[in-house]
């Protein structure tokens, strides 16, 4: 590519730190700013922080604004509002509110006459792509998603709320004979409480009784009731040098079948050691696709199933066909 | 949909007569012709066999001709010729000559204002479009394939070559070990002789030296001789009733590295039962595309790189996003 794709990185905490790192790895995109709700002066690193209500200013300087906020509060607001002056491209992540979040940012982006890619990552993301790949050439079949081995933030904070507990991790792993049950095609019927472990790590604070908090935390609805779940009771040292990290993963199997009951199995697995930074690499590709939609004149809101690999790619179509297809 | 897309298969061998059998998965498609160059009433099976000269005259009649042949020498003069008249969609899978024949089949889709969709199944095919998405993602990264379990026609006509050989099948198969160490994010620097064995079960005439065979087999330079190569000798019986089967797979696997050297892995994985009937289940998908492309008004080659997945489902964009996203 003859010129740089210019962007901005809206929001500046784990996913926005990840994007940041991205981008040194691909040299066809050149970062402008950084834009946070923080006070500029108050953010740790990072060059050219800049606060959110100057992004205005930065219209015609900036291709594409990358938003790495959250998908509770942050996303609903700022990507209809960003989408009207700005292409985008987001990580919205809760499944249930993607078709009302894609009409909200559909009309603002069409309103602006730009391009915004929302809800890429992994799940929704690469995952979603997967499934539609893979229930598209095997339409009698059946699809498994397993996920981990990973941090869960939401049942780790809900060991954090146990009575007597300092801090706490929980990793959701799958059940590997589960998991090599469907690569053999034997089709098993399964509920997510089937398919996954919940392995805690937990701090107590001193004097704590526990039996009564691996009790409360193993009989916790919803959580952890229904799972298989082991406590490990670790010190506070420990917790932070084997347990800060943030890996992740899974997997996507389809087993179809076809003919005559030929079984023919699809799987599409990731191994993360790190869940932001990846979900920040596909961002970045993802980026380059709206670039060049934009560019081609295109607007309003789109999702990974509408957009070809080729433009994730920084080399042309003629390079492609030559050396990867 | 609520019309169905009318297509003709041309070619009546295994690919043919899979894509017969996906289609009778997929509702939305109406086959209305097997076009063959074999005299119609020597062909077994199949209703509305065809001769191959009559197929002008189902211009108007059919939106899509599904083309079956081999890539060696029927797809380089059918594809442009067809690609003139119908929209197409083929699986051309001789690596080193796809720029050439997207030029060919491009030029005659565009004059006859046709779609065709070249270079389908899995290699290339699916295996392509996760080799470009993995290395769009993870830009810092080593990628590996890996074939097999799988029938190797070319390595089982050599065995077939040898003398005093009555039968043979070849498989080739990835090393377990070397797949677990690229999964590890261990990076080994391999060949591709590093990565696979082959495992031979040969049927030989009577009285034929079984020890100079063998050795034929594993001396043999390109085929064998650089890898670890097993010879089973078998009765024509065993082999008919245990290795007839055309079962293949393979894995393409990236490890990839993100920001303070967090190693990120993305694999996809094949096991299929049948291959012939797994190539035209992922033909018949891609025929979708193409029928969809071209009521959009679009003309020309395209490859599986150009094509947004949301094209390859009978779902519509709003039922994608809320059910599979």
């Amino acid at each position: 590519m003859s010129t740089t794709i210019k962007v901005g990185i809206v929001g500046y905490g784990n996913l926005g730190r990840g994007v940041e790192k991205a981008l040194k790895q691909n040299p066809d995109f050149e970062l402008r700013a950084i834009f946070s709700r923080r006070n500029p002066d108050d953010v740790a690193a990072g060059n050219g922080v800049v606060h959110i209500s100057e992004v205005e200013k930065y219209k015609g300087d900036i291709d594409v604004l990358i938003l790495c906020g959250g998908s509770a509060t942050d996303l609903p607001e700022q990507g209809p509002e960003l989408a009207a002056l700005f292409n985008t491209v987001d990580s919205f992540d809760t499944h249930a509110n993607i078709p009302g979040y894609f009409d909200k940012v559909n009309a603002a982006a069409l309103q602006g006459g730009n391009v915004s890619v929302i809800s890429t990552g992994w799940d929704p993301g690469l995952f979603s792509l997967n499934r539609l790949l893979a229930e598209s050439v095997l339409p009698e079949g059946k699809e498994y998603t397993f996920w981990g081995k990973g941090v869960s933030q939401g049942h780790s904070d809900a060991i954090r709320r146990v009575e007597g507990v300092k801090n706490g991790v929980q990793y959701t792993i799958p059940v590997e004979s589960v998991v090599e049950s469907v690569r053999k095609g034997e089709d098993p019927v399964l509920t997510t409480k089937d398919k996954h472990l919940r392995e805690c790590y937990v701090v107590v604070e001193e004097g704590a009784d526990k039996a009564k908090i691996e009790r409360e935390i193993k009989e916790m609805p919803n959580y952890f009731a229904d799972y298989v779940t082991t406590v490990n009771f670790i010190s506070e040292e420990e917790l932070k040098s084997n347990h800060s990290a943030m890996p992740h993963g899974g997997t996507v199997l389809r087993s179809g079948r076809t003919g005559e009951n030929n079984t023919q199995i699809i799987e599409f697995g990731l191994k993360l050691d790190s869940n932001p930074e990846f979900t920040a690499s596909v961002l970045v590709a993802y980026t380059r696709a709206v670039y060049k939609l934009s560019k081609d004149g295109q607007a309003g809101a789109k999702t990974v199933f509408d957009i070809p690999f080729g433009l994730l790619s920084p080399k042309s179509p003629e390079q492609l066909r030559k050396e990867l297809l």
